[in-house]
Order: C-alpha cells, then sequence, then structure tokens
C-alpha cells in the first residue's frame, strides 16, 4: 500500500515518521526543504509537488495550517482531485474550517473519491508519541479503512459524524478549552487576590462543579503542579497563537451559522490581546497573566 | 451540648432539622412561622429572637440569604456578639461577601469567640440528604471544634485557610461553573448549529480537553442526560437567580480587590438578562436557551 | 447616457426611480417581478437578466444584499465583467464586505472596467426622499463621472479613498453606531434605574462629554423626543436585523485582519440576541428592552 | 459670608482659589502640608480638621476621593453634621456613588442642613479656568443658593433632580464617554487595519450617525486633531485610573439596582487591563494602543 503525505510541518513530518516506523511506504511533499530532508532521512520518498506525489497513492493523508491552503491542495488546477487516482482513500488532518471541510469533501465525492476530515489534538509531542486524539468526520466505512494508519499515529480515535463533523467537534472542543482556561485563570486570580493558596483552591474546585481538564491537569498557575507549561515559564505545550487560530475558526464557524457564543467571542478578544502584547508563542495557559492583579 | 440555629429557610432547616435527627439539642429561630412550626415538629426548640436563642449556645450556626442581614445578625445590638457567650462557636454557613466574612470574623475575635465561615453547595436536596459540600475559613482548631455536626449536615469538608476563605473559595468555584455553563451550552449549540448529535458531541468533549463538570454531570442540553434539570423542563436544580446572586458576589469581590474578570462579568449580565426574561426560578443551565439557534 | 440599474428592491427601486424622475433612459433587472412591474410602470425599461441590462449600458448601478451575491453578479458567467462594454464606469451601492468590494474592482480594472464602491445610508426614507449619503472608494475621476447620477440619489456625497474604502467607512460607522446606541441606552437605563428622568438626563449629556448622534436625534428611549421610532413602538427606521448584518460585516473584517474589536463584538453578540428575541424587524434603538430594569 | 472648603487636592485647591479670588472668606482643611501651604499663600484660612474648618461656616464645600471619604467626613464623630452650624448648606462636589450621596443628604436633612451634590467634570484644567461643569441633585432652592458660588468656579450649572441625581448624571455621563471613546478606538483602528486614512474616516463618521464627543474634539488617534492629548503623547487630559475609578462606581451603582450595563461591565474590564499594563497615569483616550493592530 502506498501512502502520500503532503504537508511535513512540525505536525506532518513526526506523523510521517510514525508511518515510516510502521513499515508503510510514505511518498511525501513539503515546500521546506529542511522538513523533506528529515524525512527522507527515515526513508520516505520525495516527491517534486503534491501532484507527483498523490499520483498513484492509495491513501493520501494531507496537514496544513489553513482552510485556503486545503483548498487550493485540493480543488485547484495542480491538486488532488486532479491528480489522484479515485479509488483513493483522502484524509485531511488539518484544522480547518468545517465548512471548507464539507465543501472539499463534497467535491471529492463527485469525483469518486473516499474522503474524511481527521483533524487532531495533542500537539507535536502527541504527533511524536504517536498519542494524537483524531477527530473524524465521514462515513464508518471510509475510516475504517483509515484505521490502521490513524492507528499508527494517535492514541484516540472518535467518529464524530458525517464530513465536517471532525472539525466541528475540534472547534467547539478548543472553543470550550479557551474559554475553560481564561475562567479558570480568572478564578485562580480572584482567590490569590483574596490572599488564598492556589494550590488549596485548585484542590477543592477541582473536587468541587468548578472541575474542568485545565484546572485538573494544566493548571495556569504557576508551581501548582509539576510539568506543566505554567511551571516552565510557559514554554512548550499550545501555543497562544495556535488557540487564537483555533477561537477565530470558532467565531467564523458561528458566524456563518448565525450561532451566538459571546464568551467565545470574548475569549477570542482576550487572546488575541494577549498575543498582540508580544504572547503568542507561549503557551495558551500564561493567558493568566492578562488578567493579573499586579 | 447546645446548638443554636439562625435562618431555618430552604436551607437552614434541613440542616437544623439533621442535627436533630442525629441527637442534638437545637434552638432555633426564623422569621418565618411556617418554618419555626416544621423545626418545632420534628423536635425543636423555638424562641422569639435570635438573641435569646444564642444566649446559652455552645454552638451558634446561621444560615442567612445576604451580607447585609449576615452583618446585622452578628454586629446589630440585638445580635449575637452582644448576646452569645463569648465560649460559644460561631458557624456562619450563609454565602457572603468574603470581605464582610472577614469583619464579621474579626469583630467576633475581637470578643472572644471562635469563629468559622462554612458556606455549602448541594442545594436543598444536599441539605435534606446530608450531603452538602462545605469549604471552610477559620482556624484548624475551631473547625476541629465543628467537625462533629457539620459531618451530620455534609459530606465533604474542605479547609481552604483562614476566616473569609470559605466565602472565597465558593465564589470562586460558582464564578468557574458560571462561566462553565455558559461555554458548555454555546460548545453544544454552536456544534447542534453544525448538525452534530448534542450527545456524540458531548462524549467526545467529555474525553478531551473540553471536559468539565457541567459537561460531564450536568449537561444543559435536553435528553443528553437522564435526571438532571436540562432534561426535566429545567425544574429544580440550582436556579438561575442563585447563580446570579453568586456572581454578583465575585464580581463585588473583584472590584473591591481590582482583579479583573471580564469572562465573569459578561456571565453575570448574561444570567441577569437570562433572568430578567423571566427564567429566574428555573435551573441555571437553562441560560443555553439564551445562546440558541433559532 | 444610458443607465443599468441591477437589484430593485426596497433601496434600489426608490434610487432608479429618482433616476427616471430626472430624465435618465434607466435599463433595469430584478428578481422579483412586482418591483419590476413599479419600476416599469415609472418609465423603466425591463430586462430579463442582468447581462442584457448591462450590455450597452454607459454607466451600471448595482443594489444587492449581501457580498455572495455581488461577486457572483459582478464575477459570474453571466455577470457583468463578462457581458458590460469595459468603458462603462461601474458603481457598486450594495453594502458588503470590504475585502470582496477591493476583489471585485480589481477583477474590473484587469479588464478596463472603471468601477467605485458606494454603499449608502439613510435608508429607504432616505432613498426615496433622494437625501442618502454615499460613502465612496475609488479613484477621484471615476467619483466624478458618477456625480451628477450620485447626486440625483443622494445629498451627502464622501470620498472615502481606494476601492474598497466606501465600504471600509460604512462598516466602520456602523460598528460604532451600534456601540453608541447599545451605550446610550445602558446609560439612560441606569439613570432610570436611580429614579432619574430620561428627559434631563439625555438632555445634560447631550451637553456634555457623552454626547452622540444616538443620543441626540435618535434617542432610543420612548417619549424623550418625537417622531424617532422609539416614540411608535420602535417602527420604522433601521431594523435590528440590518444593524445586525452591518456588525456581522464589521466582526468579519476584524477578523480578516485581525483587528481587535471587543466592544464591536459583544454588541454584535446582543443584537444577536435581541433579534432572536424575536424583534429583528423592530428598529435597532429597541435594543434599549434588552437591558431593561423589569 | 464664610465658606468652608475641605479637601484642597488636586482638584480642590484650584477651585478654593477662584473662590478666593471672588473675595470670599475661605477657611480651608486638607491632610498634605504643601497643598495647604498654597492655598494659605493666595490668602486661605487654615485649620487644623474639618471639624474646626466648618464650625461657623455658612457654606461647606467639600471635593475629595471616594465614597468611603465622604462619608467619614459628614457624618462620623469629627465630622460636619456634628460640628458645623445646621444653617450652613453643604456642597459636596466629590465623584462618589450615587447612593452614598443620597444617604449622606438624608442624614444631612434629618439634622436640618441644606444639601447639594455638585459632581464636576472638566479635569485639573476647568479647575483652574474656572470652567467646571456641575452636576447639581438636591433641591432648586439649595442650588439657588449655591450658585453664586458655584458661577465662579464653573461654566455650565445643570440641576438634575433630587439628591443624588448629580452624581447619577456623572456615572451616565462617563459611562457612556468611556464606552464611545473604546468604542472610537475599536472604529478608527479598523479602518487604519483596511488602509483608510484616519483623518478622512474621523471627518466623515463625524458628518454621519458615528459622531460623538470622543472622535469630534477628543480624537483617540494621534495626528488627527492638533491640541488633545493623542497629539501629545497621552500626557494630560483625564487619566486612565480616573476613567477606571468612574466605570467602577458604573459597575457597583448597576449592581446595587439589578440594571444591565454589559458594555458598561466589558468597559471596566478593558481600561483595567490597560491600567494594570502600566498606562494609568495616560490619558483614557490611550485605550486605542489596548485595541491596535501590531
Amino acid at each position: 500500500m502506498k501512502v502520500a503525505f503532503i504537508g511535513l510541518g512540525n505536525m506532518g513530518l513526526p506523523m510521517a515518521l510514525n508511518l515510516l516506523r510502521a513499515g508503510y511506504s510514505v511518498t511525501g511533499f513539503d515546500l521546506v526543504q529542511s522538513q523533506i530532508d528529515a524525512f527522507v532521512g527515515a526513508g520516505g520518498l520525495p516527491e517534486k509537488s503534491a501532484a507527483l506525489a498523490v499520483i498513484d497513492a492509495d491513501i493520501v493523508i494531507s496537514m496544513l495550517p489553513a482552510s485556503r491552503l486545503v483548498e487550493s491542495l485540493y480543488l485547484g488546477d495542480a491538486g488532488i482531485l486532479a491528480h489522484a487516482n479515485p479509488r483513493a482513500l483522502l484524509i485531511d488532518c488539518s484544522t480547518i474550517s468545517p465548512k471548507v471541510a464539507q465543501d472539499v469533501a463534497k467535491a471529492a465525492k463527485a469525483k469518486g473519491f473516499a474522503m474524511i476530515d481527521a483533524p487532531v489534538s495533542g500537539g507535536t509531542a502527541g504527533a511524536q508519541a504517536a498519542t494524537l486524539t483524531f477527530m473524524v468526520g465521514g462515513e464508518a466505512r471510509d475510516l475504517e479503512r483509515a484505521l490502521p494508519l490513524l492507528e499508527k499515529m494517535g492514541k484516540n480515535i472518535f467518529h464524530a459524524g458525517g464530513n465536517g463533523s471532525g472539525q466541528t467537534v475540534k472547534v467547539c472542543n478548543n472553543m470550550l478549552l479557551g474559554i475553560q482556561m481564561l475562567g479558570t485563570s480568572e478564578a485562580l486570580r480572584l482567590g490569590i487576590a483574596n490572599g488564598m493558596d492556589p494550590k488549596i483552591l485548585s484542590d477543592i474546585m477541582t473536587k468541587s462543579s468548578g472541575r474542568n481538564w485545565a484546572l485538573e491537569l494544566y493548571n495556569p498557575c504557576p508551581n501548582v503542579m509539576e510539568n506543566v507549561p505554567s511551571s516552565k515559564n510557559y514554554a512548550g505545550g499550545f501555543g497562544v497563537d495556535l488557540m487564537l487560530k483555533d477561537l477565530g475558526l470558532a467565531v467564523e464557524n458561528a458566524q456563518d451559522l448565525n450561532a451566538s457564543t459571546p464568551l467565545g467571542e470574548l475569549a477570542h478578544q482576550l487572546y488575541e490581546l494577549h498575543s498582540k502584547a508580544g504572547n503568542g508563542a507561549l503557551d495558551f495557559s500564561s493567558v493568566i497573566n492578562l488578567t493579573k492583579v499586579e
């Protein structure tokens, strides 16, 4: 079985390497030579364009950073739908707008392709350790066909529903995460302003109705937990600008569908202020410093 | 040991009844005759005023609905500090401003009293079933003295720190809960607008970084879970107006301390709009209908 | 000189009638027969498609309700750029995204057309009375060519800058207006809650630093002013859903450009809540009732 | 006629000096010696306490920075109500909570005093130039008695209604101003992000429905206007922290009265973030830099 992997960036490269490690033959394409070099060094086969890479692939995987790029990769004249074999299964792992995911899948199906959207969470660490979570939209039989490969790259694989619903779950989950991280930060800061020990406050809220993933596993307050970004000067983890991108997708999606997301939109604005203040590359839990009491 | 219980309302009455059931001698006072009747029917001893009720009590428990009332109950001329025996232990279970809790405790200590603040969560159902959670502020030795009684009324007892910190934890936790319920509602509504099944979306987010107490145990979307208010037309549970009161305490507390709580303040406004639209008596998870897509 | 007018809706029809009244020969197209009938009744020449209407026009004017429709009217196979004479001047009066306006103008210029964007304010009353305000983006010489016609339809004509800047001014102005109407409503309601007479409060603020167009000429509080929608049960005027559309354009534009508009986004959410509560057709000053004290 | 002036700070001192210049005999008190020295240098009579200063005054004027201080100045054992002659007219020029203003006036009247609240706008420049605006709450006959003095210190004198309504107007007006300055900033920044000249955009919006005091007379964008703080590195003018204080009063007042002020609360949060970022002493129009596109 021949696999084509388009987009060998910070996420795509370690994902492709996991497939190579599992014995797959993988042909890859990226615009950045150093990424291709690393891929080739691990046994990957380079190609000069996406069109050439997909031409005789059984499975095509893409991992790109923006809706616009996915559209042009799949729908453009030099793109996948024009050059891949319609018997190929197409798997887009990019995080993009649910609407674009639906549009691209529709175009693919019109040409006879099977296609799923399979955005991931888990970051570069998860990509390297093959512990990503995949949120999959598409038909069950297409997911089944993809499963052996997804299992080489990730640990949890959720089937969300029809095409685009992988993206929908990602957008909804990350908007909620962004809100919770801010809410948790506000609660901890308010406690600290009252003279509370943030560790004790975190412990009690974790056992109460204030419990959430951020509070419990990713506490934004330095030195409450070990091995989280807040205890390492907010290095590593999931960057402010990545959260900002996902909140942007949520706001855009809500606008398209006339859905109300007042906290989501305010969160979007606050991460944006935080990013503009020069913190875009820090972990997103650093947003606690946007709301701190001096 | 003689216990005095001031404030036999929807919360105070079942709490006092649990003490009576456990064999304590309890003298009570409330302004509403029907509440006193129920208390007396269960073996309680009525008194004509708070001052008379506390006069020879070893332990005084109070459960009132507002900071102002607690101030006047403790500090007024006809109040507890003026009439109780300074050897008595004072336990205020009301949910009030951390600042007022600190002020009252300070005044009590100046007169030689031991005092703790011990606000609860768990609602009237928890009060009846003796499964309340107590968040306690005050000295450890005072909490130890209170413990046998608290254990008759509740299940989880957390020591948060010095005086006022029980209130601080309550305020922080409930602000975070109010934010999370709104955030969860927005995420579920956005998913539904995209055509997602809210049950599947909830399941996946519960296993992901969007996880929180509201999503997992108190889902605001009808028919995702059984036995939660959203599946019973938002009857029962924790009322919108109670959440609004707690968010009001959070906003006031943040103002006093110059702490930033942008999501907390917006949540406060949104629950207020929801309440003014006539939903104050519904469970707070009904706020999902404030943000729904028609 | 031959004029083609595409889009004879609530705004387009009275604008076209003013041109007919001024003696211009106008060929028109719309999808709704009753609108065409009214146009023909006033001396307009009907055509069966936009392509046919523009084929020999010297000046083409369009007035459509959405970015998407403008794109397809100009760029589609059956559209204006494909069928009009490149010597024609193109005037788009629709309120759309600045980005789409720029894109369409660029495509038009690439084919040799002169084009300006000229969105209007003033509503249907202004369209009928020929008192519209035009905010024009494009080259000065193209505006000069358009001027004789614009003056037949409006009173104030502002040159904002290059292509798209007419739309930019419209989006910025209406976002600010939406914010001010809400801010004015909050201030008046707060005064009323304090027992103030809203008329006295409005008078003093109008002479102070709280002064703004909404407060001064379009007071949202009933019976402070005569002849404004608030004194006529919020009938007529500028609808909630039109304000919502303009705020949607602002939010989308801000997203595209990574600009921060926290009050703009919150205003967007609040008008949306107001619309979903069934008030979409009322004048936008009715938003004062979203924030009222019961 | 003898005048007592309590509070000779940045505002109170120049106000008192204007009364001295007009020939009044003024006895003053302040806690800061250098302020008293300047007062004495201009012919003022110093006293060692507020009680001594007011003891035989016909008119007492106070100018303090916080509600709490006004309460204790008037109601305390060493305060005005205990030591002034009940025939004296009391004029509080401080900006404080409407509720405290009402409470103090009620206590004053119960002791036979006439009292008005008369907060000002116009800043230290207005205080020096005697061009302040007074917003007066209280009875018309009491205002009449105060008028000769107020006219020596200010230019515009508005009678808002009963006691406390001067404060209400101040709070409502400044909340609206704070919102408009932010809204204007967002609109200008959005225009700039689209490539617009902010001067042209300001000119057009000033002639349109986006018009407001901030846009027209106090433009927050550098170099659009001369002689405003934005063109002088945001020096002088009305400080961020003063706006923050007034927004705090508005939020507190709205909470007390259960009034909804969503934009007012978000504005409060945004000025607070701006202040915490180190900009508290700059003019409040510098808030445009909170929302800027990099």
